[in-house]
């Protein structure tokens, strides 16, 4: 029985089958590349396997998504009937949380404002509105949007949440579905995006969404690059209508020199950092989820791939 | 009965005393400036009066500090033998909250280098420690330092607090006096200071306290410029025992436009705004404050002006 693990980093993979097999002594884990039986190979654990290289595995079992977003697997129109386990944990909602908490309270404060002014040698205090007073919307109140949403409650802010069924935060507003959006946007001055990936939220973070917002509102995309349509932002951005963006994904990663946020003077560029999992937290829990998965035929954190997440 | 109120700002003053008016409808409020007759005033609500100009009132009952700290009145040798009240709500609080947790995250998740990163269009991703590993030092555990202590624990880091006397903050690990200095200081990552200015605070954060912390430490002045001795920080951020500092405060404000903080990439300046006082806000206080001096001859939050806070 075989443990086949990808990533698009050799070194990152030989990492990960480091970890893994010290967590895991009894199974044979080893870079998908030099496996040699893949009738033996039962589980894949992979970040962007590429399209068509899971299919050659007729044993496997489950796929283990290294991280909580399965779009990278979704691509793949080939991609074995078998359950995809997603890896998330208290580390990721932790690091998540932070760099939620980050970004707002960026925004809220004024510090792209105040960096401008200290360049400039500007002395100039503003009293900006305490956070009660400060509309922060997250959508997708799943793994990470959930705990954002209560972190930025127990901060302060006066926050809404929007899921795709009802789902109870406390201390937060809660809208779900189609019908939930205009409401949910309506008045937000800061808008964080922890929605997945999934046919019906791509592109999702487009004018028409963003005109609800409230005047010279902040954008924060965490999630995933095609959630947002860029040109939309940039012409927003010109308009005024968004005041500034934070941005940790890209349709194109690593965001390519030559585009037009790395210089925006309202856009902060974050490379894909907001939630890193570590191979050492990530493999204990993928090393759990794969014994569970052996042993019981199921595990938690497992996607539903006809809705997509 | 007159109450007479002065601020740096004639601008400023004439907006406290509207809104004090508005709140005290049966009381006198007058600027300092415009009180013809000095031995009706029995209270003064003032941010730097200046020395020697409230002897000036010998009928006075107490002295209103629109703001937390007294160490702008205390610089007047004249200064009348009557209680001084500092003006403190959640407010306040809520602004520093925000304040500490923003610098604190900013610092943790290494913006500064991001945003340099950034300025150069290149995608560096780097895996950070998670807040937990994280060692956060707060001195100060009054009114703000105990409030900020703990939004600091509930975001998830390894929260130290160090006092005059002992104080338990529910999730921060407590230091008090001068002998549980170093043992706080010791590989604490991250120091903020919320102390008052006093005698024994002027000048504290010093070279052999900055020593004491992590190599590459990250320092945040949220209280009074005289803590900080200077050319300390610009000498240990040269030697790159302190990696970043945050700087609320400064000996002169506004900080004066050939200052080497101004420009030094390690420093962050803000001009004197981690939380400010709105007049809607800070006069409810200050009235209620007044109401409750004038029935009972006491008050909430009235300073020990032989210990200097
Ligand atoms: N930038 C980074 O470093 C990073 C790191 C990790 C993850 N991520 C991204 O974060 C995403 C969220 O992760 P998670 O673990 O929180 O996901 P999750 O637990 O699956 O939660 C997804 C949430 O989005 C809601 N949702 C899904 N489709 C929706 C729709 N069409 N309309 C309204 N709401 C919808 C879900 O609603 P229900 O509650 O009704 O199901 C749920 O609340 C991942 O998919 C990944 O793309 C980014
Ligand atoms: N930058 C800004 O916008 C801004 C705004 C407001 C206030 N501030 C500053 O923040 C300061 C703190 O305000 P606060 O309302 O929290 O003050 P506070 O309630 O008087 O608390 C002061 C804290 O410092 C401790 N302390 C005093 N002297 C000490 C010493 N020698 N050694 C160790 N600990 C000592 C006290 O210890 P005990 O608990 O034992 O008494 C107490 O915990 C103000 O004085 C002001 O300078 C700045």
């Amino acid at each position: 029985m075989i443990v086949a693990v990808h990533t698009p980093s050799e070194a990152r993979t030989a990492d990960w089958c480091a970890m893994l097999a010290e967590r895991l002594p009894d199974w044979r884990v080893q870079p998908m590349n030099a496996v040699t039986d893949p009738a033996a190979v039962r589980y894949a654990v992979v970040w962007k396997p590429g399209t068509g290289r899971l299919a050659a595995f007729a044993g496997l079992k489950a796929i283990i998504s290294i991280g909580a977003g399965i779009d990278h697997l979704l691509e793949d129109a080939a991609l074995p009937d078998v359950p995809v386990i997603r890896t998330v944990g208290t580390d990721l909602t932790q690091r998540m949380n932070e760099y939620v908490a980050l970004h707002v309270l960026r925004h809220h404060r004024g510090m792209p404002a105040l960096r401008a002014a200290q360049a400039q040698r500007r002395w100039q205090p503003v009293v900006m509105p305490a956070a009660p007073d400060r509309r922060v919307g997250v959508m997708g109140l799943g793994n990470l949007g959930a705990a954002a949403a209560g972190l930025l409650a127990a901060i302060g802010f006066d926050v809404a949440g929007w899921s795709r069924s009802p789902r109870a935060v406390p201390g937060v507003r809660g809208f779900a579905g189609e019908a939930g959006l205009a409401p949910f946007l309506e008045g937000t001055e800061i808008l964080v995006n922890l929605l997945p990936l999934t046919e019906e939220t791509r592109g999702i973070l487009d004018a028409g969404l963003m005109a609800r917002l409230a005047p010279g509102a902040a954008l924060i995309n965490a999630a995933r690059g095609p959630h947002l349509v860029e040109e939309d932002l940039l012409a927003a951005l010109a308009s005024g209508q968004i005041g500034g963006a934070t941005l940790d994904v890209f349709h194109v990663e690593p965001l390519p020199p030559e585009h037009p946020f790395w210089t925006h003077p309202g856009v902060t560029v974050t490379p894909h950092v907001a939630s890193l999992i570590d191979p050492p937290t990530g493999s204990r829990i993928i090393a759990r989820n794969l014994r569970i998965f052996e042993e019981t035929g199921t595990a938690p954190d497992i996607a539903d791939l006809r809705r997509g997440y």
